[in-house]
């Protein structure tokens, strides 16, 4: 009864997602101003909203619709971006540990795989504020669970692609994709980033930052939605997308927003809210590599 | 920045009840209809509801609106009926267990508080289902962990009232409360349960269920509110209230309603929602004696 909305085909905006959503609207608004009028005024707006959208959309649309209108309330077109630089700094002075993990690693590919989850923790949709103790928990937690999921598929998919679709999620993350990237060949990706600001989601600013511009190829999907919404990005990027050999999408939103497609997909994400879980049917925080159209 | 509009002299609705308020009416209504269609109906009514709400309402008043709603909407008067009843029926199944524990007690009168905090985690504006084992473990929690608060207080007052007005709370819970009124006196006591129902607050129907018609005076306070909303009570109840020595308030709704009020009054509850153990200052789960008025 409980979750018959979703199905792994097709993710819907889903009744459970509404009360998150109101307190991602609390967090997001309380992070960008202390003025209690204006944030009752916010979620006022937001409440009003809600009580009339569309159902049918993914989850990641109506945090998108949420977070704009945080942006346009506030006068702040990039709410996170402290946060951001914050991130980017504190995971690029993890590097050596990182590399000494790698180096140590008897499955480099799998290791980055894990490396690249622990990264999508920083996600401050699910974060209320950024906590480097997190950072290192889903670390140690990244590099002793089981991975669930088909890795098999991925790694083989992996070798024969010559070209690679890389759909990044948040900064900080970035900079643990960095050993992945790596392992599926610096030559091959295009690293897509957002076209501008939403929540904490990686943009070209930080790419640069992270140096993964002096890595790879790097593109901007000229979209401000959270994940990957096909209709909003630009032509140069759908282009991109119809015709890469394999795509790499990270986190959650890309899962919502692409698990109904069919082309050749691999998504790599920490599980982080239990309506995701539910649908990937696995337990909170578990690492999930799944593909689809292999 | 986080928590400033509550006070511990009045709490008003808090931003972050508006989340917990929407999950909430998704429990309720889930509940008591299985049809999508009428979920959704439900779910936008409440979010245009809230959306232009007095926010210097109590928590509980919205929840009042809130649960009157999926009342009128479901045409079903009394949702929780069964859980009352099974809730009911369980606990008195726990009093041979709960005999002997006051039995073995140094002192019957902190026991017996202990107890009727422990009944307090009935509640099912907070467990989305009635479940057995965190009845079981609120019992042990309750029976080992320090009181937080003002027994000394209490005993005292109790001591001296001649008159007591005993504020019920859930059903289940007021078979829990019986040993605390047989310490309190069983003559002295007014024990006032719900006008009619409102989620699984006791009503005259479970205090017949529970034995306490048998035990002490019982009176309904007119009301279908949670807590005590004095303007929605009868005459006969607010006189009783002006004029008793002595008012013991069971439950989280009961303290934020009458937190402001300036009669002899002890709260006696188990501290469930962040906001409130914030106004509290104490840790989820603490076991609660606050008096005011004494």
């Amino acid at each position: 009864m409980r979750f018959c909305r979703i199905s792994s085909e097709f993710m819907k905006t889903y009744f459970d997602c509404i009360p998150c959503f109101l307190k991602q609207t609390l967090e997001a608004v309380r992070f960008v101003i202390d003025d209690e009028n204006i944030q009752e005024n916010v979620l006022r707006q937001i409440l009003k909203e809600v009580s009339a959208m569309d159902l049918n959309g993914t989850p990641p649309e109506m945090g998108w619709k949420i977070h704009k209108m945080v942006q346009e309330v506030t006068g702040n077109s990039d709410p996170y971006r402290e946060i951001k630089q914050a991130s980017t700094r504190f995971v690029l002075s993890l590097m050596p540990k990182l590399r000494a993990v790698m180096a140590d690693s008897a499955d480099p590919f799998e290791t980055a795989v894990r490396l690249s989850i622990a990264g999508n923790i920083i996600d401050m949709a699910i974060m209320a504020e950024f906590d480097t103790q997190r950072v290192y928990d889903a670390l140690d937690h990244a590099l002793s669970e089981p991975l669930n999921g088909e890795l098999k598929e991925f790694r083989a998919a992996a070798a024969s692609a010559k070209s690679i679709l890389f759909l990044a999620d948040n900064a900080g993350e970035i900079v643990f994709d960095r050993f992945l990237l790596e392992q599926l060949g610096l030559n091959r990706i295009t690293f897509v980033v957002k076209g501008s600001p939403i929540i904490n989601d990686a943009t070209l600013e930080d790419a640069v930052e992270s140096g993964l511009t002096d890595m790879v190829e790097v593109m901007d999907n000229g979209s401000d939605a959270p994940g990957t919404i096909l209709e909003s990005c630009s032509p140069e990027f759908k282009e991109k997308y119809e015709s890469t050999d394999l795509i790499v999408a990270k986190g959650q939103a890309n899962y919502e927003t692409l698990s109904d497609i069919h082309r050749p997909i691999a998504f790599v994400l920490k599980a982080k809210c239990p309506v995701i879980c539910k649908d990937i049917g696995c337990e909170p925080g578990s690492l999930i590599v799944r593909t689809r159209g292999l």
